[in-house]
């Protein structure tokens, strides 16, 4: 690689480099992905090649589903149990088969950066090639020094937040701590997701609410038993070393209803009788009220907005969630936070970080609402704009009018663990791509922009996600 | 010209021309377009410069309007048939004296080319230059070497698919047929457009119904007799060489309704009683229906939606359609194609390319889309994005998420013959310099590079629109 | 600064260097901004660097305010007239020492500029040489080529138009007249912005219809009266020199009602039962209206919608209106402008110039309309977008549809008198940079280019803001 930056201009990628440079050695921060945190816990050695980097990764197994090729051919496990492809080095050809469908995308990027950084295979993939880079990299990952725990070290993590729902036992994450890897403080921590109790509209909402009432020790066949059981889960998941929680609605819609409405969608929900609008209320009032739990026991607030999800049908029906079936939808943001910023957006206390799927609002909606309410950041670009375009498109619309400071820099998000240290690499380079731009048109002087460079690497998230140790900060943003 | 791309820096420059080089001079393949056919069936002599290059290219005539310059000036015809210019050299004068409007605009760019390169004229426009352009343009017209014939040669066209209704009979098609010039496989085909039998809310949607009925033999009085005399024209079609359709609605929705609903609003329509929404309906639910009859007969499905169409209200009702006053509208792709997509969006047998006038759709909806669904794939960017820098955002952000092999090629979509040689020329200038750009980055090595830029320029639309004599392939996309 | 444009490549730069330099020294029309006329009218020297820079700045307030940092810490004035912070080295102080959070903001640029080129202040910002910058403007602040009108002759300002109300009195004016710097042809005039007497949601509205009666000698107790009224104010306003009118409204919607339905719209707004719809509606009519009145009187019509005003309630609770507490919302154009445009669009003696808040409108809504329209131009990109990056981004996207000719050149819009020359400043570079893009590759002839420039940075705008002494020209936009 003759350069590792996105920057075309010589001039600009001698700048670039340099700035890369001097943070590409830096810990990576995981603050919110959605690794299993059994891999860690048991630090089993990983399957085959294919089971590691294909099957799982539904950014691959979209792109070759477009092409006529259906996830079972790829080893994706059918719902009804049925038959799937299950040889690794059969489902591996068919990717080399089908290499070319990458070309230009993060896909590409990602698994050719980890063949070789994370595994030392230099051969170019193709058809012919195929077996060649299959063998390569399986014969390493029988070597101990590939196991999940060796790997983490290997790769630089400081810290790796997984999630999971109220419902969980984190137990994994009891298991972690004991060896050391977990709990406060520690390696490997969980992020509290609650959309499984939150969104009436899931066929396991129901289910989910017992399971949450018995876990909890509450009653949550009331409304005030269902706050006081998800304030509860939240002090359990802070005592295994939780810093945030995420919310992944629909839309960004929030609102405040009075105790007494909530308590009658609520209700309404128990008995089966929700409308659709009820449970978009509903998790509208939510949000709000996580907001205000977030106030007293100082998690940091995610919104992960605008996912259609199962838009596709039939992979739905065939092979269930998350499996590349969901598209991004418009997302209005100025209308829809109000409500939450007109209670607690001034309130430095709040922290609030909004991810988008929807490009078209960085410039008109969510750059100017960070650049104007103490509580609000933006997260990196997610899922679709994680790429070195779209990052540099987003630093390009939302530095104007946010600065670099009300961003929280690079979130993998990614379920894919080996990924991990190519994501947060391909963030920094374009980072520093975009940082060597402001200095090449005498915007930003070098010792400015390498400052902001290993902000935007480090110091930024390790801060706004209180990774740092401080369980609460209420003096600044 | 010292540089062929649209590079800025020199590095990326020299790979972007390596590209191109190895491309510019491969076949043109125009699979939808608005050239008339009787142009090429009768082969007659162009009439003078301004009647071939400015007068019918609503493009110009629209700039110049927006500056006050009435189309009447321009020799556009007028629907109650009062007096225009009539004399070529004024109105030529006109645009040259107006020259500096252009600055910048694809527009320019087509006709420098084309002065250049067609008709070998390297002098400048200006008000000056005029008439020198003009005589010698006008002579070189009046050569059989300019004969459309003769220019379809020397362009190196290889197939040019001009667009009909159902109602058209074909005739000029059957005449460049028995020329050796059409038919299946020929040079020379045509695209089924049924919007002037679907849209009840144009005037004549009555009369085509009729006339429909007519060249069909079928009973257009009820439904199912239209859905048989669809059937029947496409079948008709297909014969004289067809291998497309093509919907230009003012939305992308679709729907599927029963065959009853289906007949009730139809009566509706032939009643005089359906109402906007009823014909909002009734079109949505035709798109389903013609993806049917897709899969029955093997015609790939193009749909143009989001134009507004005669905005202007004045210049309609003065000079008709087509003449520079629709304009683009948002357009919602994710909930609009989902009906279409959730019942054959996954059988790769259907190959349904979208279009869009909405260039902020294309990160959030479009590549997502066409990244997912096997029978999806992405048009080129059409009407007011036809230009280098919409080509270049384009490629940046549907890349991505749909890659190359999810995009359909150039279509070039126009009506103005001469323009064509020009208008597949910028495009492949434009995709040369988005793949030097990956190429300048170390995101893709040079000979995939390559290979990718020969499938954009040729064998991408040959295969996607079935001008490689496949009647049906159902094995891929 | 070794490269004063924004160009990256050093080829391009070159070019952009030439383009600009050949502006650099044109003079300065301000036809649309919001700088008190007192400060002129009164020409007393300016209060301490504080108060001058940063106190009125609310694109440097609400940055410091998303970060924590209370308006009142920044010595921004309660509406309660509770204290704030009164000391200015105290306010430059807390600045310095969040220095950082402007790094790629254009407040940094624009500012670093002022420090340099207004008051030769080479020293860099940050902490440690707060009291340093801070006591260098101050020493300068003290002499009287510093003073307002030394200023204005310094920054080669030919024309600056404030902006009033139709309740103002108009007295400034008269004084500046007096002096020899203002009236018809003068240096400041006004632009007539009739919000506060349209909008009936405004709490001051029937206050300011009565003021509007007063002042005009009319009774707006009728809705002829009114429309009397405001043509009687735009007639004083232009007596005092004004060419322009200004409307800002949440949203661009026009509407044509007969004056019976207008006038029940305004009964309702004084008896105070107007609906919300009601005044959206009677907003719409009122621009429909005042095209008329354009028509009749020769003012320029400029639009600025899209603004939701006062998105964040506890600001505007604590310190009022316009201090950086609006947010951008989406907006439509195709729709809402066309019976607008179908009324007197297609007439070149309208000249309606219109912004916007929202890019996602630039290449989809706005270039074709300019495109298409005789009385339509596009304003520069405004507020939040009026910086390097969105100012490219505006050219890239607009020129295709709408070349330069259909754009107004730049308008600084703003409210901090010393930032007008280097907001003009970045504007020409800005449009250098893009203008040498094209040259570079090879979309333009270098003299054309540069003929553009000087067109963009000075004839268009003149031209098109009547500031050229033109009182009415039908003959061509």
């Amino acid at each position: 690689m003759s350069d590792p930056t996105f920057a075309i201009d010589t001039r600009q990628a001698g700048i670039a480099r340099e700035l890369y440079e001097a943070v590409r050695e830096m810990p990576l921060l995981s603050p919110h992905g959605h690794v299993d945190p059994r891999l860690l816990a048991d630090d089993e050695p990983f399957p085959d090649p294919a089971r590691l980097l294909i099957v799982p990764d539904h950014y691959v197994t979209r792109m070759l589903l477009s092409q006529g090729i259906p996830p079972s051919r790829l080893g994706v496990p059918r719902r009804d149990g049925g038959p799937v492809e299950s040889d690794g080095r059969t489902i591996w050809r068919l990717l080399a088969d089908n290499w070319h469908l990458f070309r230009g995308t993060p896909s590409r990027l990602w698994l050719e950066q980890t063949f070789r950084t994370v595994f030392g295979v230099e051969t170019r993939l193709r058809a012919e090639t195929a077996d060649e880079v299959y063998d390569a990299i399986a014969a390493k990952l029988a070597e101990p020094s590939f196991r999940p725990r060796a790997l983490f070290e290997r790769f630089g993590i400081e810290v790796l937040a997984t999630t999971e729902s109220p419902t969980d036992d984190l137990a994994q994450h009891a298991k972690l701590a004991a060896d050391g890897w977990g709990g406060p403080g520690g390696r490997v921590i969980s992020t509290f997701r609650p959309d499984n109790v939150v969104d009436m509209e899931r066929p396991d909402w129901r289910d989910a609410i017992d399971a949450l009432g018995e876990i909890a020790g509450e009653d949550t066949g009331t409304y005030p038993g269902y706050l006081d059981a998800l304030r509860s889960r939240r002090e359990a998941f802070i005592a295994a070393g939780t810093t945030c929680t995420d919310h992944g609605h629909p839309t960004a819609r929030t609102l405040s209803l009075t105790p007494a409405e909530a308590a009658a969608l609520y209700e309404r929900g128990l008995h089966g009788t929700a409308t659709a609008e009820d449970a978009e209320t509903f998790r509208a009032h939510m949000l709000l009220e996580f907001a205000r739990m977030s106030l007293d026991d100082g998690l940091v607030m995610q919104i992960h907005p605008g996912a259609n999800r199962n838009h596709n049908r039939r992979l739905y029906a065939e092979h269930g969630l998350d499996v590349g079936g969901d598209i991004p939808q418009a997302t209005d943001y100025v209308h829809a936070l109000r409500p939450l910023l007109d209670a607690y957006g001034m309130d430095p206390k709040l922290r609030l970080v909004v991810y988008t799927l929807d490009e078209y609002t960085f410039s008109r909606e969510l750059a100017p609402l960070a650049g104007g309410y103490p509580a609000l950041f933006l997260g990196a670009p997610w899922w679709f704009l994680d790429t070195p375009d779209a990052m540099r498109r987003f630093r390009e619309a939302v530095t104007d009018a946010a600065g670099f400071y009300n961003t929280a820099g690079f979130v993998d998000d990614t379920r894919a663990f080996c990924s991990i240290p190519v994501r947060h690499d391909v963030a920094r380079r374009s980072d520093a791509a975009y940082l060597a731009s402001l200095v090449a048109q005498d915007r930003l002087p070098l010792d400015e922009a390498a400052e902001t460079m290993a902000d935007l690497a480090y110091h930024l998230p390790k801060r706004i996600f209180k990774l740092d140790g401080t369980k609460f900060d209420g003096a600044t943003k």
